[in-house]
């Protein structure tokens, strides 16, 4: 049977590129990681296993794709951002979507044994993704301080909330006694607890923050090239305040407004 | 640092549900397949322990989300066919099409050693994906018989190429050899190769369909319970022509339109 | 100063192509009409005038449109159904929406002098409208059943409220005399006031339907014709009844599902 | 008939809120106004009653939409340019575009005797529109540059062509005699003919410019209120340069990005 006459159902596929001038997120959300977590018994209320294997997968991530400039991640989710200039798929978004959340997906399947060397994999882990787009710097700035400040929140309640779990308290209790505090109550009674908060790992207080460095190579090289000569742009891993302008400033490359 | 005053940038995400009495066809491509089958070195022209591998994905997904109710897949594609009627994630675009695709990643890359026992996963596979709304049965069936009718005409083509050069041709040799050819010559050659094409695996020659069927189990059951009291639709693959209509007359719970 | 350097800006406007196999209806309702017939001492509950004003549009709509098979108006809207198979403007959602709400109001405005020849437009009408696409035939019906349902709803409680507010009542004391009235309590209230419901005129009970009716013009024209060699299809206005089977199985050829 | 059962139909309604951070630009076109502009006897290469006609209508749109901040237009097209913080309608599109034509087309049929009063409107004259979204100042300026500049290319070329036409060429003769040539030539050529290009009117050569002016009210008043305490802001036509910055600078409260 030949396809000619069928080919009209082509017809309804429909293309959605994404508007240029734009700087597109890409959010990728474990999907049910409250269960996943549970099952693959991660450490509460952060386990750093897992964290870094997000971290590789966001490394991996972009090295894949030269077009991301810039990621952030926390928890189970990790943000990122696609040049203003980009014309990957000719920036169709279910293109850029549906390859970001796969290739992210790949790779942590197949890096998970070796975070986790000793914990199996008992089902298949999902996530899920959307895009957004943003047009001006300061708008993904702004993202990126909304994510940061969320990362914090959450985690300084997390904190907490696993300090009074583990010091005998019922979950619902803890939630109880959580409830309404400020962030200077909650510092309080971590001090009661011995915790020092901002004494944790940063990776824990502040997420991840993934991007190129620029990285003069020729001063390492013997030989005929100068110094400066051949930069290459090795992916980095830190755990820096995005919150405020100093990284910005240091890192004025990463986001350019035409 | 609050969130509250940051929470603005969340006015730039955009929902896009998808339309209601619509069938929702999510189809899923290998992205670079044919440099990850060469790598993977696949068989050619069809390597049968990929295309159980990508089958037994499929089933997975049609055991994860009971709202997709036929897939149809050959090569390295797959397509899944969402209820008219469903509301999985609210019709939401990116969540149907992110999680589909994440999920047959994740499942891709677990059972990869179980189908590839003596090839290593030597980089992390990934696909991408698109959605198509189609408001009809005929225009859903249509697009299964292109699909089907499309796995025909390449495996045909494909089968002869390999053909010609496992004979000894090069490949550019058996392009040229080919170019232009019908159906009838093509069969031919075969036969002159002492290949019966009607005789190959079905599973190569229609790709593979998966549904659930509805399975009496109560008849099963000693005891209690009565016959057909109980009913429980298991998941299978057939490789069935879904290009005639005595499949959907056997079939006709899958496809009603309201 | 050239365009070129500048025609990039260009790359922003985004088409939007209607899906095919759908019926387009454009909906155009009077902007702050409320305000409008007031100032324009329309009759109430109904002016004649007004709504045969809206018909002629709509006939020129149909007249000036070949794609527009039907539509159906009352009080301030009217509903047009494009052709599933219309490629008009291939199909852009702006182009069909502008340029229908744009000609309609053209000839507003024009006609005006015609069907109110006592009352000067003090100022310029005008009108929204609204895209929505319905890919069966059910669909499309169930959309004029749904209008037209309204308009008897609306109508019978502005007959009821308008006959109060003329016996002397003030308006809010009418509003809450028919706050959670039914219908047989209207029509009884109407006939204490002598008032036979299903006697006024159809136009205001049923709103109108305007559509080509096939006429046979051979049989008119004496000479060389033979009756029946030339039809052509004559734009009219009915009052009928589409919410049952009857006028759709008169009118079979209007609405087809392919 | 109850509506209840039937507004089901609703759920295909699709709204499209566009983009915050986006100035909205509605351009609207004449529709086949080649035609028009012949049937009704417009001046070649430029009549001034259709272009104040035009202005007129714009001016009457910012007096009608207070989110319209900017408008310019030329020969029969013009563009509005809502606030980027514009609310109206909730950013929808579908209302914006089609208030926006409808408005503008009702304004036109009703003072079409104010400024052709011995011409009458022999047909509806009706008007196609877009929308397309800018998210910086930057990109909005460009576009207007992009519009003046082809209204000085158009206006050039109309002037030399219909200059030609009434020496006594004929229109393809006229035409094949422009083809190709350059600023300069053609400059020249009107020299030939005495027309001075620089000295054709503003509105010929520049398109016009519709925006609000700041006026000190206060100063008119005697009495008790202070000069300067109230002001109101005027809608102007103007026939500004807005490709150079000159403009931008005098009236820089007009383009602000957040």
């Amino acid at each position: 049977m030949a396809t000619g006459k069928l080919e009209y159902v082509r017809e309804l596929e429909r293309g959605n590129r994404l508007p240029n001038f734009n700087w597109i997120v890409v959010r990728i959300d474990g999907w049910h990681f409250h269960r996943f977590s549970e099952v693959h018994q991660f450490d509460k209320p952060n386990d750093a296993r897992a964290l870094n294997l997000m971290n590789s997968c966001a490394v991996s991530m972009l090295e894949k794709f030269p077009d991301i400039i810039f990621a952030y991640g926390d928890s189970d989710e990790y943000s990122f951002i696609w040049s203003e200039k980009t014309n990957f798929c000719e920036r169709q978004e279910s293109q850029i979507l549906s390859q970001s959340v796969s290739f992210f997906t790949s790779v942590y399947v197949m890096k998970w044994g070796e975070f986790f060397p000793t914990q199996e994999l008992t089902y298949p882990p999902a996530f899920d993704g959307r895009v957004i787009c943003y047009p001006r710097v300061k708008l993904v700035r702004d993202y990126l301080k909304w994510r940061q400040a969320d990362c914090h929140v959450n985690n300084q309640f997390n904190t907490c909330f696993w300090t009074l779990v583990k010091s005998g308290k019922k979950k619902s209790e803890a939630q109880k006694y959580l409830a309404g505090t400020q962030t200077a109550e909650k510092n309080q009674l971590l001090r009661e607890f011995g915790i020092d908060y901002g004494a944790l790992p940063a990776m824990f207080r502040k997420g991840s923050c993934v991007f190129r460095d620029k990285v003069e190579e020729g001063v390492k090289l013997d030989g005929g090239r100068k110094p400066g000569e051949e930069t290459c742009r090795r992916v980095r891993v830190d755990y820096c305040d995005i919150i405020g302008k100093e990284f910005w400033d240091q890192h004025s490359e990463i986001l350019v407004e035409d």
